[in-house]
């Protein structure tokens, strides 16, 4: 992923010193007693692996069996609905593509609420609207359950090797006893607020993200245009006040720095179909909150037509070749 | 200003490694002979104030007397027009506000070019279209002079200090003979490209910045109304893919950042008119070129509206007040 | 207001030709059997008010007594909760602000669908996201019953004088029966397909006109700073293929329309807030299937802002007026 | 092209009790006195073709020889340029393709004015910035010369048939000399105004158009997406507000129409790449006036990159399938 959150490897480090020591739940005591895990897809099952690394019992499930097949393998018990995972599990993480599947998992017919014990700490890491993270909070609440919501940045790569960032929103007492987890499976932890503002987060960082990317991507191709040298002209925004991350870290132009997507064809990164996606929620958090958001709308369509013009799955930076004029043309 | 090149005191230093030395061209041999100056306002005044502090004999003319008295009276010689400049001097720097004016100065019936002797270097520090730099080293070539693009980065209080930074593009042969000169009105020069470089990395550079200080006013005021701290949102993004110079050198939201204009009631800084009439300059050689600028040409929009809703002489960091919702409604 | 299907009185005979007269069920014969009507408000009120003008027995609630005591004098009968119209009527219609309380209506503890017998036919005319009637048909369905969406066109004034305009999604063979009862409320009727394209017609239409309606109002302006007279270029555009609505029939520009509400300093008409919120609907319509709206989604942001620029209860094209030179600047 | 005017014949006989008649010069009373013709394109050879139709004779020139060559064997009398045009006819059309080829055929070196007779009337039908028409009326002025621009709608179809509309800016005085000219060439005629009016007028209905055309597209998408049959939606915006000459006449969606270029394949019709141009002239003026245009910039940026994206020469209303899903996505 456009990674957010990396190089900063010492940021749970300096985080920490706003954390609240005075309360540590009987849960964090608690370690190594089972933890369930709720969506075993390319995000989810390395993560629930990391868990078994690190020596927690995992009760996991999956709609699909063969994702659940894999980690009963190493030692994961599978279970047959996240109702069931609920009975076994007084912590649960759930990693899930959409609203529509968490609204599912924790409130449907077979869903975690209707099975929750009380006192159990619910970890939602999907990227999902806001609202629903707070509707979700409030339904566990009824049921005594605690839900906090903690998307992560970083792609199956950082997954896999438990170098994720979460972004954590819910009640501060709680947040120590969610840490001991996410630092199983990932990097740092930032806490941000009461529920639903760790999606908040992760939705405004990565619609400002957008925005530079295309950005950067429309005065390179105007700067070549007019006669600059594309390293050169990165150099100078990079020393100016148009210096971003795009600009100086992911820059869209092809021979302007290595080891990026736009020096291997756009291949692996962050697809624009994800960044559309985020910029969707983003949409949708603006539109309720009655804010006005002109430039990550446009960069919202701008991807979106893109995913429809053959660039779904490359990087979101080719948004520099889509503008670019066309060979042959 | 928006400081283009803030706080990079060593950026000469690092150029200068560039720079090729193998030509030295007489005329930067013959210091301290007379430099011309056309153009005596807010940043031209200055600018020409720090040539007499470095020893040069200065000639100079404006449209407005009381602008040459000011010089007059502190030792420079002033005539009444800029062919009579040319006239005495064979190294003439020009400050103006738009493109209209250089031509008028340059190719006027009282213009430089009226007059200009062979070899003479015309240094244009006007912020103008490409396109008229391009046409003015035609004309200066006809006459047997050369003309270079220099303009500036940094304002009224760079120029005072002598801390401007310049982009400068034309004949690389000439660059030195040019440095001599804008290092005693500036702490650094880059050499961008041929004539119409230096125009376009400041265009290019400023339009980069209007859309990453327009995405964060617009991405903090999101976040603010999901329930983050705004202290905190523009840490995360700062540590983040979101991070730019608009969000950790020059916040827009108060409160956040101090000894910044939004501390200060968006008072001082870079005028929103004057970043719409840079914006103009990247959308008229977008137009030009053929080059789809979408969120750029947002951007202007953007600036343009404020300029007359009340906001054309604040800072241009106030698109964060101008978005958020106002009192009482 | 910006009347759609304004000045189209025979429409509904137009329409007719459409419809499917074989089929009519026991209901549309059963004339004169109570109708239930949750929500009277504004536009609620007097709707009902026409039903009982009809002859129709009313059955009504609404949240705030008041409004129910009104129609209570005039004859309604009225009861406390929506559950309780669904044990009394057998059709029933809903006009309500916003998707959550249409949610709330039907769905929630006291909603219609708690005691709703089976056959019922259920109208809703309020203007809400498609998919959200689209579920709540799915839920009538279960109880037997069936759910129609009809969002109308034209304020209060169309209201109270019968002259609404109803788009009307559903099954089609309850087509018949649902007119029977529209007919007595607007002036006009379409049919446009399976339940949530009545919400997906308006929300359609209103997203052009809100499109045409800024882009009337730019060219205007662009037009009268160009030299031209208002009224002349009012006169070219609409004899040419520039011509829209809002040129030929709602001119944004003071003193180029007679009876507009550009003619009235912006009073009356329809509201930037009522604007926003169905381009808000648009947005979220776009997001949801993917649909690239470019020009809508930044008409919805200019809406936007000028409702928290003081614009919110000024007829919508005053966005003329938003992007004209202020006075004194 | 996207017929301005089209369909309304009878335009010249409404607008003619607008004219005064008080006022016939000498040049209208002497008929079939020589009628200069520069710029003999696929637009300009058939305007000058109807000038010998209707009995003039004509003096052309154009930089192409072979053009040059059509007309002489139909008997007009060609010369070497510019100037030589103005020594032989006190009448004169330009039809050029932009702004530079329009200075330099009226001031360049064998320019127009170099050797124009005082009392020349001098017709501009090029489609220009309204400034430089501004600049080539004083320039014409000061040799004694009356300078009108008078671009026109409607292409080459039009242009054969003798069947284009004017829209003219200038001295009204000349309107009627000019217009005994015109309306050998095209069926109406509409005096705008100063000079540079007949321009503006052409940009700001072309601006207009292009947002509604947008504006279409993207409703019409939408709405089929949300489940609407595109002929009826398209019937209930035309009786609705959100009607527009897009929607009503030159829809843009395969199967509505018949007729329109997108019922064939998009071929014929106003090229993407020749509105991309209008839009840019209409940029270029706005961002001159400091004229807010949103919409009409984004419009600009889209149909910039269709250019670069395989439509430039398909027609504008290819737009919807721009913006449509790709087959195969």
């Amino acid at each position: 992923m456009a990674a957010l959150f990396r190089g900063s490897r010492n940021v749970l480090l300096r985080w920490n010193k706003h954390v609240d020591f005075a309360f540590v739940s009987s849960r964090s005591m608690a370690s190594k007693t089972p933890v369930g895990f709720v969506g075993l897809g390319n995000m989810g099952s390395p993560m629930a692996k990391n868990l078994l690394k690190n020596g927690y019992p995992v009760i996991a499930t999956d709609v699909f069996p063969e994702s659940c097949k894999e980690l009963q393998d190493i030692g994961a018990q599978v279970v047959d609905s996240p109702a069931e995972v609920a009975e076994k599990a007084d912590r649960i993480l759930t990693m899930l593509p959409s609203s529509p599947n968490v609204i599912e998992v924790y409130t449907g017919p077979n869903g975690i609420l209707k099975k929750v014990k009380k006192g159990t700490l619910l970890i939602d890491s999907s990227t999902i609207d806001p609202a629903v993270s707070r509707e979700m909070a409030v339904a566990a609440e009824k049921m005594g359950a605690v839900f906090m919501d903690a998307p992560v940045s970083g792609g199956v790569g950082a997954a896999s090797m438990a170098k994720l960032t979460f972004m954590v929103g819910g009640v501060k007492e709680e947040y120590n006893a969610a840490q001991e987890l996410l630092t199983c499976m990932g990097a740092n932890a930032v806490y941000c607020g009461q529920v639903g503002t760790g999606q908040a987060a992760k939705i405004c960082n990565n619609m400002l993200l957008a925005i530079g990317m295309i950005g950067t991507a429309e005065t390179m191709n105007l700067g070549i245009r007019l006669g600059l040298d594309p390293k050169l002209l990165a150099k100078i925004l990079n020393m100016s006040s148009g210096r971003c991350w795009s600009s100086d870290t992911y820059n869209p132009v092809p021979g302007v720095m290595e080891g990026v997507p736009s020096a291997n064809n756009y291949q692996g990164g962050f697809g624009t179909t994800l960044m559309a996606k985020d910029l969707g929620l983003a949409q949708n958090t603006a539109t309720d909150t009655k804010t006005p958001i002109p430039l990550g709308s446009l960069a919202h369509q701008i991807f979106r037509v893109m995913c429809s013009r053959g660039y779904a799955n490359k990087d979101f930076s080719s948004v520099f070749q889509f503008l670019r004029e066309e060979e042959g043309q």
